[in-house]
């Protein structure tokens, strides 16, 4: 059965920052952060670090950076749906900016990961791409504006609500996360405090000083604002 | 340093006939077959299973069916040299046909491998482009011929003295492995007997009726070409 | 000033069926075929024949079979959009399945193509991708269907509503074209009567016994059918 | 009959610094160059050009910037070799580092421009990858050295003895172009003084102050350079 995530979420990705012990570090961390914030974590991992980081976790949610849409057999180097889950994926990154794929490769995608249930994120440059990529029905779209990445919070937040609703009208079940150039804990906490349902970041962590320190913060921001979001409610 | 390999070895492909526990299966056989007929095995193994099958085998040569040229940082999906190596690798699959390659990455990917001492296992279509890419110097080369795969050991053998002979003489430290559609044991006992300095199988093992005994077999038929031509030597 | 397209129109894919003279040829046999017709023809040209097939027809929509979105410069070998501009076509074919594009060069070729005036003709190979491509706003789309070329003609029907009804509730003025596997005028005649605001052929144009009758044919039947409309309405 | 370049020969590369007029316009003066300075004048045009330079010229050898080696068919925006000969093309780019390919692509175009006389002018990014393009035999080869573009002429001249040797030992008959980041007349005229085989040059000429002017003046230092080395000889 596919993985249910509930909202307000936080994501991590590892891309190819730190390798080896430092990626099973972080994870560990992160499932701990999971556990003591109660929030669900997905952790786009390396591909050689899936297992293990599965095998040391119980509660982050471990995403595939990519995956190829071949059946068993041959394919030196494609990325099999069924490795990656057998290893301990749960969903599968789409479409990345650094790694864009074609509109039908992307169709394909989704629907090969629905076959296994495994949870499909797609990615999207700008507002009018989130809407086309949510027409093929993936589980999360990240709308990332390459263009607005390290702009202040007020605009951010004007895009949060225009790609919430530009997705939310096509199918209300797609999740919306929000990842542009998000590089402390105050700006998680105003994104999810906006109606973000979801936060990620990548650099902003790893490239942090202590990059453990720093992913803690956001997953402990995750949480304060959705408390304090009750609270007004 | 760089894992030094001694001819004969053989060489097993992965590819994704199998995932998950098969491929450590396999993995733990052809490190026991390695062994006992004292033969360098390299297994090139999904980049999912890399570090499962370095920590349950020792003798082993694992290689990764590709990797990117990028240094660590960004790179969603890029498969970074490092993390590899760092899982168990000890080499990488350069421009197998199934992952075809421009001639500045197969450039760049050597000089990569060589910067991290990872065996350069490079592979080609014909014997010109086998000479190619001898000029960028690998560790081995694998001239497999897409159109003579499946036919006669006769004419087999006429290649693999002419592949043997275009490599060695633009570099005689380069290996050169023959691995044209070999089913049978007996298939590589001929070839390491005509002079063959390794011989790799994928299909030819995966799909056999049982993979592990086929694998065996072919393990073995390396070391018993390889007394038998000592004797007549 | 973008060219206008009036509905029902004409499209003719040459591909790379033909080549030199003979594709002059049939430009100027179907200049003269919307002429006779009134009847727009939208004719996709090989790069190397734009310009002379420009200068010897006047009423032909030509379009480029892809272009790149570099600026002028560097680029050896990419398509310029100024250059298939100048050289007289007055759009561009976008995600054609047998050049598939990545969403954000979709996008953005789109965005370069309203820059200079040129009609965007995007492919989209199911009614989920057509909806995708709408999003992005282009002028015409093509949804051909790979999974229905060559069914019978009632569930092509089927297809031409709900393809045209998907797209315009997105952008009611996208035009909607519909290209599977047309072989007969006939067949262009069924799927214009049934609400078509476009039709298109290649192969079956090029690969018919007489290709410059067949063309006509189908032409005519755009025209015939129209017509036939028009008296029932 | 495949086109016979006699050494010492130009080539000037459009790429797309113009395009339109701009390149008939550059086409002609670099014909009337050819035959002023009895050289052999290479001009690699875009495909929308070909045609229209091929007849308004008659000395100039006209490349393609790149080609597919489909057969006539399908191949929506594939280019069709049959197609750029037919325009008047007499040889195609191989590999240029703007537009690289994979070692199997560029053994098959080789093969594909040999089938239709077409000369094969294939591109290297250094002396290794000379001479791993070399052994697939093309008719000439353009080591132009990425890292060198811009240094002064003293390694220039080194690196041409040494890439010419590369090559040569290799094939003698293939010819050796020299095109790093030529913007003079006066080093065009050092580089065949010190026995290059040819010189070409693309932004050089066209983000030169008065393009044809330059074109021209490198044309004749071609000249002037082979008539001195004669003497010296």
């Amino acid at each position: 059965m596919k993985q249910i995530i509930k909202p307000p979420f936080f994501e991590i990705g590892v891309k190819n920052f730190v390798y080896g012990d430092a990626v099973l570090e972080m994870a560990m961390a992160a499932d701990e952060a999971a556990y003591r914030y109660d929030i669900d974590v997905l952790f786009i991992a390396p591909y050689t670090e899936i297992r293990r980081v599965a095998k040391n976790t119980t509660r982050l949610v471990i995403l595939a950076p990519y995956m190829d849409i071949l059946r068993p057999g041959r394919g030196m180097a494609d990325v099999l749906p069924e490795a990656i889950q057998d290893a301990g994926a749960r969903g599968v990154v789409i479409n990345h900016c650094e790694r864009p794929m074609s509109l039908p490769a992307i169709r394909q995608t989704i629907e090969r990961a629905n076959e296994l249930d495994l949870l499909s994120f797609a990615c999207a440059d700008t507002i009018a791409e989130a809407r086309a990529i949510a027409q093929l029905h993936p589980d999360i779209i990240n709308p990332e504006p390459s263009d607005l990445i390290g702009t202040g919070s007020t605009s951010e937040i004007d895009y949060v609500q225009q790609s919430i609703h530009a997705v939310k009208t096509i199918y209300p079940d797609i999740l919306v996360e929000q990842a542009a150039g998000i590089t402390t804990g105050s700006q998680v906490y105003n994104l999810i405090y906006a109606g973000a349902e979801g936060v990620g970041a990548a650099s902003g962590i790893f490239l942090a000083e202590d990059p453990i320190t720093m992913m803690r913060e956001m997953v402990s921001s995750v949480r304060r604002a959705y408390n304090d979001l009750q609270i007004v409610q």
